[in-house]
């Protein structure tokens, strides 16, 4: 258990939320902002580890949902916030003894830090996925048994909409229709469970990861060391997880479009010393695939993520911009995400792709025979 | 207290109701299927008066919602009735006293009935608008002060969402998006209210108006008087409202279009003497407007039915087609309906038109100087 007390602490795990949100999730910039005026007033989110709950608790997962690019718009009030955990434990049937974050990706993983320092609920040091997706049914908690519904969203006008789906599939089609109709951007309680199905389908220890993500960039900075050296330096104790640096270069092309609630688009990055050189990174929400002329070098479910050059800052798809120089960071999913029953869900096919999952350790040893 | 007990009877109201849907609100046809078999069975609809209701009393609307071109083509199952009662009672807390109809137009004249006769609960004899209307905030329940929600909206595989919005404006884009992803076509439970409400706000015996019309029908083909004069002897009897024929002809052209949710169209009619003389009859779900050569002839909030000239069947929008010959009807609305707050959401420009509503009172005096 600890509790996140300061500004830096804050700022770290935003940063790292966007480098596991690989361009998707929503930038968590709105929730940060709001958990830094809680801290300020001395309310700090409280985070447990998953060996700290009860078999019986009852974890809930506190969500934004919507477009990413009306959630960075979107402030945050503490009164939807109390409200939501209210009509949740109303609508629920009983007191939430422990929060947990959806995706840790984005926006996802301060919305329960929000929540967790006005209200005192802790939030668990899991998520849902380890990373961004775009869809409810694509969790490690829908794949492995726990169900998106019964669930419950609303908005900042008060509308509120509960759901009970008989498939998580079905639940994000309602879902995302009802979160069109409240202007693309609301508020949900979602995968309600127990202490023990949380520590069973959780991807673990991912809020902590964020924090040491974002602290091993600023601390490179403030050192002055390379800080991609120092980042695959740390993701190399991550057990069972490969992380590389597949391209360096300079944005020459990118398209953005919100359609449907989705934000598609499409990146292109020139190599710095041979514009012809080229590596394309497709955008659903999330960075699906990157592909250095034409051969692909990492594919979803394994994360993407375009980062500054000069400041590692991690960048989501609607911060890329004409000119940027970047570097495109690679990193194997969980290992979770792999397996076949996460394949049912997660396959590159399943996102409009027409080329099945390499995992970026095959594509690496492909590219350096 | 009635109930409907004959084959005879259930078919009148089915086809009153199709006269009172103004071509909209669905074809009754698959909800008056499932009571005959229920009467087959000895399951009888029972039908109560509005002062036979105590005030205290629980009383829900119980409709299908989604694209008429969809409701003609599903059928009714008593398992999903059965549990959207149950579910609906859960959902409110409380048992349902009795059902009322949200539109004796069309079909949801008929699902109540439905439920009536599988579970015993009485149906008033009343509905919420004397019509058919396109959307929720649209009937006198909502304009009189009864709110649509908290409301309960379910499919056949099992899909439960309910709502509670701000306005039944929002309920309305709220439970229609819902009802576009469960496939255009589902069953819910709305405006809960007390027995004293339903009595101040409903419109009233329309259900019987339903049962009468499609007699007085009935009985003039068999008799062989003519149709259109014995309806219009009975709707003189309709205290503060006008009937009139307001054209009679073949229809040389009609346009069909199933989009967002909503049938939308058009209905060219010549009269048989004179193609030169044509009235124009435009539909969105209902008919919304009648011109006859660019003259208003009626328009929404009143009524506008076309019926087969020949056996006077009223027709809903979907089954117009080219070569039939129609008598176009007018019938003012319920006076309710022409009050200035029923106008703020009942005028014609609310439903796109270009021109302020006049009763058909009026253009009738106007048409005939």
């Amino acid at each position: 258990m600890y509790r996140v007390e300061t500004m830096e602490d804050i700022r770290d795990m935003s940063r790292g939320a966007v480098l596991l949100g690989t361009g998707g999730g929503g930038d968590p910039y709105i929730g940060e902002l709001f958990v830094r005026a809680q801290i300020r007033k001395g309310r700090y989110p409280t985070i447990i580890g998953c060996d700290e709950i009860a078999d019986d608790a009852f974890v809930v997962s506190i969500a934004g949902v919507g477009a990413p690019s009306v959630i960075v718009e979107h402030l945050v009030s503490e009164n939807t916030l109390h409200r939501l955990l209210a009509r949740a434990e109303s609508f629920y049937g009983r007191r939430i003894d422990a929060l947990i974050s959806a995706e840790i990706g984005g926006a996802n993983s301060m919305f329960p830090l929000a929540l967790s320092s006005i209200s005192g609920l802790p939030v668990l040091d899991a998520d849902g996925i380890g990373r961004a997706v775009p869809q409810i049914e694509m969790t490690a908690f829908s794949i492995f048994g726990v169900r998106a519904t019964p669930a419950l969203v609303m908005d900042d006008s008060g509308n509120i909409v509960t759901f009970d789906a008989v498939s998580d599939r079905m639940a994000e089609d309602l879902i995302r229709v009802v979160t069109g109709a409240m202007g693309a951007m609301a508020f949900g309680a979602f995968y309600p469970m127990t202490g023990k199905q949380a520590r069973e389908t959780a991807i673990q220890n991912t809020l902590t990861q964020t924090l040491e993500i974002g602290r091993t960039i600023r601390q490179a900075r403030l050192s002055g060391t390379d800080i991609f050296a120092d980042l695959l330096a740390y993701f190399a104790g991550w057990e069972g997880r490969a992380a590389r640096v597949l391209f360096d270069g300079k944005i020459v092309d990118v398209r953005h479009e919100t359609r449907d609630g989705w934000h598609w688009g499409e990146a292109v990055i020139a190599a710095l010393d041979d514009p012809e050189d080229q590596c394309t990174v497709e955008i659903r929400n999330e960075f699906l695939v990157a592909r250095r002329n034409g051969r692909t070098l990492a594919i979803v479910p394994d994360l993407i993520t375009i980062m500054d050059r000069e400041t590692g800052e991690p960048l989501t798809g609607e911060m890329l911009s004409y000119g940027q120089r970047v570097k495109v960071l690679g990193l194997s999913a969980d290992p979770a995400l792999r397996k076949p029953e996460s394949m049912e869900v997660l396959a590159p096919r399943l996102f409009g792709l027409d080329e099945d999952f390499v995992p970026l350790e095959g594509l690496m040893a492909a590219a350096t025979p």
